[in-house]
């Protein structure tokens, strides 16, 4: 939640409040994110230092970290596990922008841009398998076994997406499975991590892990609308990677099912030679089937959703956070 | 030491005495392998079936099983970790596919060259995840740090290998920390895990490490003689990669040292437009000036080395083997 999120109304007093709640630990976890990411080799460690022009929203951490203290308070090992689930963000971002060939995240080159997708791919490699290892630091297991089991989620759910590119039929059903994996997965695991070294027992652990993947899924839907509709100054990527590389999502998918046949006919034309041109082609007419109202009334529902699993803690300002976060998330325009 | 060693004089033999000696195991961790890699989506599960084509030596799963048997017995937790290391290896391999853009491995197409880069980014990711996932069955924390701190290495070794392709004055020193990481690591920890596993004490275990390690680096000093001399026909992969990606290997690195200016002049300038020919015009001037000779004699001397390692252990046909596989490591054609 920092510089990208500060043109979006109320995102400062968002970050001020998370700051004031868990902004000593989450210092801490970005501290040790970055002690962690040392290398005596100097080829190694130009790269390592490149990742800090990646520095973004934190989501996974302060997810991470909120749930800790909304479920009974923060101990080290939440700082550990703060920067683990950064880590292996930051692996699958690295991973992503050789799948997307992209040349700018967070208004600076990417590693493949400024580098090689050789150097990416095993740059990846490095932050995944370091994030095991930071890991095991905490001398159980089982964290390794959950950190383990979701990220390998994460990858069978972006091979899916990849086997699924230029499926013009794929449904709504499909769509959600593959975001719940790819992105829901690891923001489900920051909650119920968060929760369960808290002390908290295994059901508030689970309506933890299932407001994250709400939150998740949501946060995704809002993703892929800015994918669409966003300003590239304002996001400091690449946009229009998804139509460029015929991935649907959750727009097209309804405007293509909800749509006259000669309408859906054009729309997978325009797909098929997807260029440049093709995301201001479509825009008005996925504003004008209520196709962007509609992605969005979903996104929402899934805020709704994300929310009511949280009744079953106590009020507190971290409860209160975890509500607000959810609701921020698809009103972000970055 | 499987099929594509058959047209080594005294492999079958060895292969044999494998598999009188530790069979049943490998066997069954070879099972859990792929048991273990099964999806339930079509699409995953077709990535996952073609690695059974990548079927090929097993040397780091052979080493960890001889190391336990030879230090005191197997138990349920070496067919784990046999299984693990394997698929570390496989990981690394299909991220390898992608680095060289090789479109062969095993005679059969690489997974870059069937699906796509893309595609194989992420089974590489997924194959490391599922390993991690797999080490943390075990519920222990300690072998989850032993498995990612070297798998981080491994990916170091690789990092600084491809930051210095180009550089024609890497030395034999640079040379050896590069393939000591890249290689010998797992190694090393497959025959440390596999003595600890046996209830080995910490100084058995190190004296295992060592013996991986050294074997590990001089099966690479093979490995990369053969990308020099070997023939596509019996490796069943393209060669000459390294020539092609301006990375030095022992042969060339002592050539260059030792050659009069104008000799290593002229072999700079072959790499530096390396091509389909470079191979065929470099072989025979490394061979008259000694250093396919050199480059043996080092991979000799890490075999020696190795296993003097041994020599702690009480003999048993387990040892006979692992110092048999040491010798062989280098009388490699494929």
């Amino acid at each position: 939640m920092h510089e990208e999120v500060a043109d979006n109304p109320g995102s400062h007093w968002l970050l001020a409040r998370v700051q004031i709640e868990i902004g000593d630990t989450l210092r801490e976890a970005e501290q040790l994110f970055f002690d962690e990411l040392q290398h005596p080799r100097a080829c190694i460690r130009e790269l390592l230092d490149h990742l800090a022009n990646y520095r973004g929203k934190r989501l996974r951490p302060i997810l991470l970290l909120l749930a800790g203290k909304a479920c009974g308070g923060l101990t080290p090992a939440h700082r550990t596990l703060a920067a683990v689930v950064e880590m292996i963000h930051t692996a699958t971002l690295v991973h992503d922008d050789v799948l997307d060939d992209a040349v700018v995240r967070r208004h600076v080159q990417t590693v493949n841009a400024r580098w090689s997708n050789q150097t990416s791919v095993l740059l990846g490699d490095y932050l995944f398998t370091h994030a095991f290892h930071l890991t095991s630091s905490l001398g159980e297991a089982q964290a390794c076994r959950t950190i383990g089991r979701a990220t390998n989620v994460v990858c069978a759910g972006e091979l899916t997406q990849i086997a699924e590119r230029g499926n013009f039929d794929l449904s709504e059903e499909q769509y959600l499975e593959i975001i719940e994996a790819k992105t829901a997965e690891l923001c489900a695991v920051a909650c119920s991590l968060g929760a369960h070294y808290a002390g908290a027992g295994p059901a508030v652990a689970e309506a933890l892990d299932g407001f994250g993947r709400a939150l998740g899924i949501a946060f995704q839907i809002a993703d892929d609308l800015l994918d669409v509709l966003g300003s590239e100054e304002a996001t400091g990527k690449s946009l229009g990677s998804d139509l460029r590389q015929h991935k649907l999502t959750l727009p097209l998918i309804y405007h293509l099912a909800q749509s006259p046949r000669s309408e859906a006919a054009e729309v997978r034309r325009l797909l098929a030679v997807s260029d440049a041109t093709t995301r201001e082609a479509l825009e008005p007419r996925l504003e004008q089937s209520g196709a962007i109202h509609y992605a969005r009334a979903r996104a929402t529902e899934f805020v709704v959703a994300a929310r009511q699993h949280l009744s079953c803690l106590p009020d507190s300002p971290a409860k209160q956070l975890l509500e607000d976060i959810a609701d921020f998330s698809t009103r972000r325009t970055a």
